[in-house]
């Protein structure tokens, strides 16, 4: 542990910073507790919107984000949209690869790694016999995703591999799409 | 089913087509298999850049979404990141929000209901103990998600109660959300 201690910042990575947040929340684990939020309008036929901005965390609401982060959603013409946006389903596949994209600049500094280049590309099968209701034997949801990861560094390609590895294994996204959750849905009928 | 099948456009919806492409599905399957995708980019940190645009369905590839609809994502200065988009997680809750949302305004249409307003607000738990890799009891993921929808229209309040389930029960992001998939990750190390 002494070595990745001293780690400097690297790949846009305030490293210092991130063992001192590591250190901070072994020390009080409440800290670790977070709500993240998005609210959400409907527009016209699929088309919607939603707002996302504050969140609570580290013991406190988030006071650091001052502008809001508008995104819409829609369905393409093929499906009766007016595709103004991307699908909902799309936004999962963006989720994804941001979130082990993320990981994979935090370990690569954490072990001393130099990145030049992380890129992904992300597809999702679904059949979509589920959500039209024509048939009850196929899922509504994608049958399958698949990430395929290109990255260069300093660093032999085991160990450019072995941070993919790790940051899927710390993704939070990840462990919700092959995992699952419990959502609820509350309804205020007016 | 003969009176469903002659519902006027409603909610912005053209229930019409809506229900000429459920008969094309109908009557050949195949139209129902979808492939999207999105591409991602790091920027810098836990700074990164998805696009999306092209997705193959109803037997080929869509040439109808003629730009790119790009998204970024990072982490809040809370979480050593930049703060120039929401985290990946915080799309989790857009995808929910809006996958329900959109099916809402079909199967209201579909049913004949005028929707007056559908907003919601999501909200995700989620105990960074286990992203930080500080507890192997923790997951890493939302460990739960709520949704809250207000909805009012020209019906009851169980018909309208009823929308939101029925929207619940046939949608693609509540289904991978809850139940998970597959996701299969390739990396390629140069």
């Amino acid at each position: 542990m002494s070595t990745t201690q001293t780690r400097a910042p690297r790949n846009g990575v305030d490293t210092p910073t991130l063992f001192a947040t590591l250190n901070a929340v072994k020390g009080d684990p409440e800290l670790a507790k977070f709500r993240f939020r998005a609210t959400n309008t409907w527009i016209s036929g699929t088309h919607n919107r939603s707002v996302i901005r504050g969140f609570y965390g580290a013991g406190q609401e988030d006071t650091t984000r001052t502008d809001d982060f508008t995104y819409d959603a829609d369905h393409p013409a093929v499906l009766v949209g007016g595709g103004n946006a991307p699908t909902p389903v799309e936004f999962l596949l963006h989720a994804i690869a941001s979130c082990i994209t993320a990981g994979v600049a935090n370990i690569a500094a954490a072990r001393g790694v130099t990145l030049h280049e992380v890129s992904s590309t992300v597809e999702g099968d679904i059949d979509l016999l589920g959500v039209l209701g024509l048939s009850e034997r196929v899922r509504n949801g994608y049958q399958g995703i698949r990430v395929t990861f290109r990255i260069s560094g300093d660093a032999p390609a085991d160990v450019l591999r072995g941070l993919v590895e790790q940051s899927r294994a710390r993704s939070a996204v990840y462990d919700v799409l092959t995992n699952g959750t419990r959502v609820d849905i509350d309804v205020v009928a007016a």
